[in-house]
Order: structure tokens, then sequence, then C-alpha cells
């Protein structure tokens, strides 16, 4: 009955900038690679529009992320993201890096965030039309 | 007896090309700024040559970063950095971002690392002399 | 009988993290996307192989970029590269940034550089093996 | 009678995240040491506070970098900044990467910038009050 779930999907091409140090991407571009995928997750899904007119703005509140292996020069990485849940007060995205084309998982990450009123100036609660953009955005059958 | 307890204290000051879309300083951004005061910290202690000698290198596994007030144009900052906890296979360090001069939090982070060999090409029990060095280091006496 | 002239094309999105302080893209975030499409054009050329195969390496001693109008969120950028000009010790690779499918330039830059040997530590001439790879590179007609 | 010339100094460390594939500093990351040294020179100068009052911005539309020797990991280095000449439609700043305590330069960049008035939406002709405030700002004496 229901479309089979499917991540929202971003390729990125590990390159000489990318890298620090020790040859592998730095932990700190990585959290560009997510939000990279997080701005074509929304816009595939006309969120982001919806947001600007109503004068809203997303606010991360929280990064949690696993380093699980290590990227290198000239790697495919794709980045799948989808809805985790839908709180009260705020949501939070599930992003996974993997080696494109494999199953092997090279970060993984928890993105909690809050949707700011630009009129108000708070936080907004996540109820009607605002909760009801987050329950039609794909969103991971369970926690991978 | 003991010498009383001081973080590794890092001046950040916010620049124009920190900033993004919102006017405050990127979430991928502290991660770097984050990544400067570990390298003070670990600078003032010595740790970085000696593990460089031994072939050791610090690799992060997990980052969870709070973001609690948006930092902009002009603000000083300053990273506190010390210990938060020595496990068997991984230890963690805490760091907090405040405005200067304040106790007001800007963003706070665990960051949990393991130590691997690049001679065996495998993460190393925290133990013997590696255990040592970061017990030497200065450790929060609770988490702020 | 020669094929028509073609650059080099990368597409990038402007995204909230390469914007700063007056919303418009950062000028050093320019030099990421040029070198985004310089691997993008040696790639599609088989030229880093080649060049690690080798032991030769890229090493860029000038940029001169002009930026002409800024970038805002959401713009779709296109960047064309290809080979501006080939000495004896260097050469130069021109790259344009536009609004994709416009005319409008959003920055243009040349970008020079010597080879490299790993292997003997210094910079090789231009002559030969090597110069036979970039002159098999798309060259622009005249700088635009 | 006249104060010496004394260029703005700037110190920054080489760190891990600064460095790329090649274990150097990264051509892109060398804009934002610019970029940092220019704020700190112009904050000196209390030119930041009158321009933003004045609603005038600064806009770059010119870098012409070179790149004389590779820095690494841990090197500390010094970026001088001062105004290399003032024209009537904009005015230029070199500034100068260099090894700290020696004479060896890293990189050195001319930024050509044009002051625009966010009231009109055009660039302001380099006279009056404006010329006065980077006639008064230190400037090299003759290009290093």
């Amino acid at each position: 009955m229901s479309t089979p779930f499917q991540p929202h999907l971003t390729d990125i091409k590990v390159r000489g900038y990318h890298l620090d140090l020790y040859g592998h991407v730095n932990n700190a571009r990585y959290l560009e690679f997510l939000e990279e995928a997080r701005w074509g997750f929304t816009e595939d899904h006309g969120s982001f529009e919806a947001f600007t007119k109503a004068s809203l703005a997303f606010v991360i509140v929280n990064i949690n992320i696993d380093y699980r292996r290590p990227a290198m020069m000239g790697e495919q990485l794709v980045i799948e993201t989808a809805m985790q849940k839908i709180g009260s007060r705020s949501a939070m995205i599930h992003q996974a890096v993997k080696l494109k084309g494999t199953d092997t998982l090279v970060a993984e990450a928890d993105v909690t965030f809050v949707v700011f009123s630009q009129k108000t100036g708070s936080a907004v609660a996540m109820e009607n039309e605002v909760r009801a953009i987050f329950e039609a955005l794909p969103t991971w059958p369970t926690k991978s």
C-alpha cells in the first residue's frame, strides 16, 4: 500500500581538500557533507521554501556523530538522509554516510533541531502545519 | 595539596568567514574550533610529540555536541578543554565554548577517541604508558 | 575536423554553509569550488592516476581570482575549466564560475601550477610525456 | 618625525585540519588566514565599526596570491598586513605570510577591494572620509 521507504541520497566524492593530517576526511568536514545532504533532503520536499515564507528557521541543537571508518582520497560516498523521530519541541534526522554501492558505514549521525520563528523570536511547538511538514518526509523504519 | 583544576583555554574571535546563512557561526565550524583547542591542549602537555614518536595517532570515534546559543560576528569566545574520563579502550575529552568573561555557554561537546598504533594497525588498550599520559592531563571534576 | 572546444563542467549549488557575514559565498570557499572542478577535470582525462603512478604532484604557485558578482543562497553555479597555456616550467588553468544556464560571470581565475617530482624533490620541466598530458587536455581558444 | 612603518601582525599555528592530501596547508585555507588577518588589521584601527555605522561594506574584487613554500604541521606563521595603494574606485591591501621569526616567505597576496554602500547599492568613490580612513592605515613603503 505505502511506498517502500527510500532515504534521500547525496553523492560526494572525496577530494584532496577534504583530507587532513592523516590523509582521512577531517571530522569537521563531515558536518558540511551532512549539511549538504540535509539541504538536498528539504529541497526535494519543498520544505525550505515553505519555511522561509513562514519566517521559520531550522536551528540545530545537537549533533551526535559516530566516525566508523576513515574515508580516503577518491572514495565515492553516499549520504542517506531521513527523519528519525518527531518530539513535542524538537525533531531528529538520522544520516548515514556509506561507501557507495556497499553497506560499509563511514559515519552516521543523529541531528536534532528545533523550528525557530523569526517573528516571535522563539522555538515553535511541533504541532499542526509544522508537524505535518515533518510527518510527510521519509522516515527511517528503525534506526540503522 | 593538589593544584586547583584549570581547563586548557583557547581564545577565538568570531569573524565574517565563520558565519553562515543566518549570521551565526556554522555548526561545522565549531568542530574546527574544538580541534584547534585540542591541539593546544595536547601541545601544552607534550602529548602530541610523545604520540608521534611512538607512531600513535588519536582517532576520534564520536563527537556529541550541543549548540546552546548562536555566536555572532565579533564575539569573543573561549574554549575550555579537559579530560572527561578514561575507559579501557577509549577516552573522552569534554570541551565547553563560552562567551569570554561570562558563564554563557555557546556550545559544549564530548569527544571520544581511541589511540591507534600505526605499527600494528589497530587500537591500543588504555593501559600503562598510554593511560599514564591521559591520567596526567587536567580532568573535569564533574561534567559541567 | 577537430572536436569543438568544450570546457569541463562542474555543477555546485550554493548552500547555507557556503555563505558569510554578507549572505554571499565567502571568497575562500570559491577556491574549494575551483579545486573540486580541477579534480573533476583531471579525473575525466585520467591525468591524476598517471601522475600518482609517476610520483608526480601538482603544486599550485599562483591563483589570480576576480570576484565579479556575489553568489547567493540556492543559486546554481557551473564551473567551466580548461587549460589556458603551457610554459616551459609551469602551466595555467583558467576557470570561470557562472550562473548556470546564463553568461553571468560570478568569478574567474587563472591557476598556475608546476609539476613536482616526489622522487627528485624538484619541479619538472614541461617537456615530453608531461607536456603531452597537458597538451591533450581541452584548452580555452582565447581567454574569456 | 613619522612613526616607523609596522605592518599588522597575526599569528597562526598550522594544525591538522589546515592540511590536505599532500600534508601541506591547503590553498583555500590561506584565504581564511588572510581574512582573519584583515579583520584584525581593520579592528586595530577602528575601521570596521566606522564602516558598519555608515552602512558601508568591503567587497573584495580580486585576490592574487603567490604560494612560495608549503607550510606544514606545527609551523608557526605570522601574517603581515598593510595597505598597498589607494586608487580612485578601489584600494589594495598586501599581505605576506612568513615563518615566524624568519624572512622565509610562505605566501603573499594582493587583495583588491571596493567600498560598497548598502544605502545606494553601489560602489563608493575613494574620496573624502572614505579615502581618509585608508590613508590613515599603515602602508607598505614598497611592495615586498
